[in-house]
Formats: C-alpha cells, sequence, structure tokens
C-alpha cells in the first residue's frame, strides 16, 4: 500500500513536471518564433511613429523652428549629415550648417514638403526612409531632391543617424 | 517487490524526461541568447563579405565592366537608386543610366576609387555602407562625391538594394 503511494506520488509527479516543463520549452521556443511575428505586428506602430517624427520636423521648418527640426536627429557626434559631396558629423554641426545655409541676411528657410514617402523597417531596431523633399520659396522658385534617412531606435524613441541628401547635380 | 519496481521505474522515468525536457528548455534559451551573441561573432564575416562585394565593383569599373559593376546590386525592379534629383527603380534601369552616362561616343568611364567607407551592420539581414567615390578622368578631372548604400542578404548573397549616390550641388 505504501508503494502504491509512492508509484502514485511519482506519477503525479511526473506529470507535473512534464507538463510544467514542457510549457516552458513552448513558451521559450514561441518567445523566439514571435521575434518576427512581433516585427510584423510592430511595423505599422514603428512605421505610424517615423511618421510622425517627420511631420513633426516639417512642421517646425514651416514655422522656421531649425532646433525643432533637428530634434529628429540623434544628439551626437556621431550623427553623420551627407549634402551633395559635403560631409558634415555630428548634431550641432549639422545644426550650424542649416543655420548657415537658411538663415540670416538674405536668406530664408522656404516651405518644405516631404513626397513618395517609402519607410522599410529593416529590424526592431533600424528602419531605411527614402523620399523626395521639395522647397517653394518666396520668388516661387522650388529647389528640390532626394532623401535616404537611417533610423535607430533609441531609449528615448526613433531618431535619424545617417541623412544623406542630394539636390541637382551639376554637370 | 511489483510496486517497488514500479516505483524505481517511475523514478527513472522523472529523472529522464526531467533531463530531457531542461535540456530542450536550455538549448532554445540558449538558441535565443545566441541570436545577438552571433551577431558579433558574424560582424567580421560579414563586413569582409560586403567589402569584397564593393572591391569587386570597383574593379569591374575600372576594366569597363559595366555589367560586372552591376552585378553587386539586386537584380530586381524594385532596387532603388538615387542620384541627385533624379529617381530610378530596378536593375536594368540602372544599367542603362550608366551606360548612358559613361559609355558611349566621347565618353569614359574613369578610374574609380572609394574613400572612407564605413560598414554598419544593422541586423543579420541588413546592412548601410557610406563612403565617398571619386572618378579620375583622362584629362585630370576629378569629379567626386558621396553614397549611401543599403544592402540586404539574399540567398545567394549580399546585394545593394537601394544607392543614394551625390556630387557637388547645384547652388
Amino acid at each position: 500500500m505504501k508503494n502504491t503511494r509512492l508509484s502514485g506520488l511519482l506519477l503525479f509527479l511526473v506529470i507535473v513536471i512534464t507538463v510544467q516543463l514542457q510549457h516552458g520549452l513552448q513558451a521559450s521556443r514561441s518567445a523566439t518564433q514571435n521575434q518576427s511575428e512581433n516585427l510584423g505586428a510592430a511595423r505599422a506602430d514603428v512605421e505610424e511613429g517615423i511618421k510622425h517624427l517627420l511631420v513633426a520636423q516639417v512642421e517646425a521648418w514651416n514655422r522656421g523652428d531649425l532646433e525643432g527640426f533637428m530634434a529628429g536627429y540623434w544628439h551626437s557626434p556621431d550623427l553623420t549629415f551627407f549634402s551633395g559631396a559635403n560631409v558634415s558629423n555630428g548634431w550641432q554641426a549639422a545644426l550650424d550648417r542649416y543655420k548657415n545655409r537658411y538663415q540670416g541676411t538674405g536668406k530664408e528657410m522656404g516651405h518644405l514638403e516631404f513626397q513618395d514617402l517609402k519607410i522599410n523597417l529593416l529590424s526592431r531596431q533600424a528602419a531605411v526612409v527614402t523620399g523626395k523633399w521639395e522647397l517653394t520659396m518666396s520668388d516661387g522658385k522650388k529647389p528640390h531632391g532626394l532623401f535616404t534617412l537611417i533610423l535607430r531606435k533609441m531609449q528615448d524613441g526613433w531618431r535619424i543617424v545617417h541623412d544623406h541628401t542630394s539636390s541637382v547635380e551639376e554637370k
């Protein structure tokens, strides 16, 4: 009778341990599978977040707020900014370049628009955004060109870590 | 005696099942952890592979082999190529554009060099490469500029899926 009870207890233990471990195993496997599934599920949210960042940049530009525009960029000396054949490194250098080019005597920022935005999520932490930019100046001129942005997810949200901007090339 | 044997058998089963399931659980967890560890370990290999692709492109260009140069690009209508303010979509369009610009009557390809290459692995399947390009033409002129490349790992290796190239901008 004692052995029968012991057998019963052991059988119960087999079932409990098996169920618990299988549950753990499945949960762990499931976590691995979900890494790719969640990427799909989170894609829409991330794209919305990045669109929001770009819209906020355009709005800042169009009220003459260069610091607001620059808030979309990684506030780091490692930010890289390619424009034509010019490289500038760091957030401050990028801001100074914009100030020099679009603010000050006889200069204007114009009205900025982005078109043909394409957001491509490369991982949970990285995305590439391509699009067209166009400025409308007070004299009706419309300088325009293209941009490729690399964004990384930082602790405080998505930020542009590399900007490659170009306009009509010199022949 | 029968029950004792049964208990022994059950105890043996508990041990075997526990060990096997824990092994499975650890292996599964370990696989998840290794995803990030392997990214670090594979980084050097991937960077070497991408450098090799770019060196092969430069070599192809410098022997006048545009098809060889284009072998580094994704052979797809979805390849995107930004140059100045010009967008071209698809591998064939990119090749045609190069042929039109650098081959034919009175045109030359010049000698191509890449400088300041930076390879940034964004995930196991995606990388961004930035750098400077310079052509040396037979008259000594040196058109130059910058590039940002997005690469994806395809079944047959890494390929450029997006190219943003720029040179000196029109003022």
